[in-house]
């Protein structure tokens, strides 16, 4: 049994989605969280410098003794996540994977949606990952369409994850990824804070390609994924500890609790 | 006459409305622009953390032999002036100010509405400079009403600058500014994005408040303010040239035309 904790970080608050999936996958382990909330958006940013910031997060996390590491940011395991493997003693697990796996499990046609920032799309991590991933005989088959899309992530923010302009702001995105392909039947959110925009999107998604769509979240797949990988924790020690680090005194302490279902205490500032 | 560039830098791309207003402004100046892309936004940062980088960009370029900076980021105007300024051997001329004075100059009733990031609101740096530059007898009248506005960038670099999504998250915030003062008589535009949306945040400000709104754009005030603060350039040797630099290879060759007016060479790319 394992006394570590288990590292996780992101750019800013969205990882505590994968945060919370993990408390429910392991509730008695002990959880450092790190969102780099100084240099929030990776989204934006260069392959060069996500690498740059993302290996001084798992630096600050490694040095907490963690025995797993989770790239909550999918901006982060798409653009880094080869060089976060090769610089950590511990294993680490990206966002893209399992969300790679989790859709081609979900979609029967192969016809997959990726949203997400647009670094992400741009790296065309997922694209890779689904079809390293695919059986042989369903290779040929796969098709995965990309969109970046911008304005999701302050929306999440800013809480407006529902009525008419999350609304329209969806079904506008939707309606440019159902121009790639019409015959899309699953769709990933390629980023941490799109689950609080999961309900607004399943329902939009169903009204542009006018059929029920599989969404898969990532930070769930994740959590599962960290699961299978980690040694079980001390069930007697009741439940695990998170503590939190940021590297600016951001909004954190006030939008944490939308992305992590509970309350937070006041997270601790670090200089990275 | 100077033969000396005037500094102009912004967190991203906003900075570049600055530019356009100052190339009309003092057309035979060069001009050197930094724009911070590896750390935009500062809007969601900490006065602290806005301040250092702030600092840093302006030692870029002092390095440059500036005569002039020009803040053209309002977050960093309204947190991190007065150290500006301090750290500055050449005059610095933030957007807080001289949109102040713009602002004061437009409205009778003196029932003034500001939007900006979050930081330009928190920190109530125009509500300061409103009242400080209003004349003695008016002060008690001043009312100014602020509302951090987080979508608006987002929606700016997205280009979705008209249309019903624009329209309808403009409503939205401008209601709530309603909601504080429903006299007011001028908005202030105090994030140099914001100018992108000025067509509908004007039409919208009419529909809100049932009168017409002046609508102030605080990067053509600092530009006037930086005509007058200057010594003129040599006009016969014909159109200044603009040098741009950023700190991550970010969308700013593909944003810059949008915001500046017209093409742009390939930034070059610094590290701070």
């Amino acid at each position: 049994m394992s006394r570590f904790p288990i590292g996780v970080f992101d750019s800013g608050v969205g990882g505590l989605t994968v945060v919370r999936a993990l408390r429910a996958a392991v509730p008695h382990r002990d959880i450092v969280y790190l969102g780099d909330t100084a240099r929030v958006p990776y989204g934006t940013k260069s392959p060069r410098t996500v690498e740059r910031y993302a290996l001084a997060c798992q630096r600050f996390l490694l040095a907490r003794e963690v025995d797993l590491v989770l790239v909550a940011c999918n901006t982060a395991s798409a653009n880094a996540l080869a060089a976060l493997s090769a610089a950590s003693p511990v294993p680490v697990i990206g966002a893209v994977v399992p969300g790679a796996n989790a859709a081609l499990a979900a979609s029967p046609s192969g016809h997959i949606g990726v949203i997400g920032t647009l670094a992400t799309v741009a790296s065309g991590a997922y694209e890779a990952a689904i079809i390293a991933a695919a059986p042989p005989a369903m290779k040929a088959s796969i098709r995965v369409s990309q969109l970046g899309c911008p304005l999701l992530v302050p929306l999440a923010e800013e809480g407006w994850t529902d009525g008419d302009i999350a609304e329209r702001i969806c079904r506008r995105y939707l309606e440019e990824l159902a121009t790639l392909d019409s015959a899309i039947d699953t769709l990933v959110l390629g980023c941490t804070h799109y689950p609080l925009l999961a309900p607004v999107l399943t329902a939009t998604a169903r009204t542009v390609w006018q059929r029920d769509i599989a969404v898969v979240d990532s930070a769930a797949a994740m959590a599962t994924c960290a699961r299978h990988a980690i040694a079980p924790a001390d069930a007697t020690a009741g439940p695990g500890k998170l503590s939190c680090f940021v590297t600016d005194a951001s909004r954190l302490a006030e939008l944490a609790p939308r992305f992590l279902g509970e309350p937070l205490d006041a997270p601790a500032l670090v200089d990275l």
